[in-house]
């Protein structure tokens, strides 16, 4: 009997194909990995730029919209992890310094407050309340700037 | 008084150097929105490329996995509209094409497709029935195919 799936074999390439990156096909696992946790990471700053901007008063306040982001950023944020396997540091390719291996228990607890704040804001903001949530968003901005410091390299520009 | 929030610009002025890709500051809005588009595609694909090797026989099914994955997708796909914005064409750093703005309706069609396929492919991965999630990513396959066909320049390598 013909499985009908065996016959999507079609479907099953284009999907190879087209939903991946053409790049990936050449990249190596490490390269892969980095190229996953950059993209996990500009997903979160698409997020948390507009929720930057209400807090600091530079764009208006949308408590559903603020919501919907921080929402959007408690889930990406427990994404993060996979992307740092081990033999994952590529040098020159990655701003992750050798420390995020080598100091490993320090990066997760780092990264799990990451998940903890984002989802505790995520919660805060369903309140509407923006006062409550500037602190809950701080909490989270502070998390974001230590992990950097201690585990990212100076970016240059 | 002095808020406890403003004394926390620090915290924020790191947030914003440092959660963001520092080319951000940099890029137009389209060019915010297309690389925002293509990091959501890029973590579609690291979590379609393990269950396209389970569904193919390339690698042992492993049905926890594999229904985590499948949830991933259905989070991510709901995050793709919103990086095609109007005027968020630049010809030459863009796969998409024209038509994904002049031919709107159908462009946001399959997209409602792969988010409701995705959607039913996460909630039978739970079954744990291999036999019954085929079918389902090859539906969610045979979106990703014929969206690519339709709104994708083809791409050369």
């Amino acid at each position: 009997m013909r499985n009908h799936w065996l016959g999507s074999s079609v479907a099953l390439a284009a999907l190879a194909g087209l939903c991946a990156s053409a790049a990936a096909a050449t990249q190596s696992p490490a390269e892969q990995a980095i190229e996953y946790r950059h993209s996990v990471y500009h997903v979160i700053a698409w997020n948390v730029t507009p929720m930057a901007a209400a807090v600091r008063g530079k764009a208006p306040y949308d408590p559903a919209a603020f919501a919907y982001h921080a929402n959007r950023v408690a889930l990406l944020a427990s994404m993060l992890l996979e992307g740092f396997p081990y033999n994952s540091y590529v040098a020159g390719k990655t701003h992750a310094k050798p420390e995020v291996w080598s100091n490993r228990a320090a990066f997760e607890d780092l990264l799990k407050k990451l998940e903890s704040r984002s989802a505790t804001l995520a919660e805060v903001a369903k309140s509407g309340d923006l006062e409550k949530i500037k602190p809950a968003f701080n909490d989270l901005a502070q998390t974001c700037a230590d992990c950097h410091k201690q585990f990212r390299e100076k970016l240059e520009d």
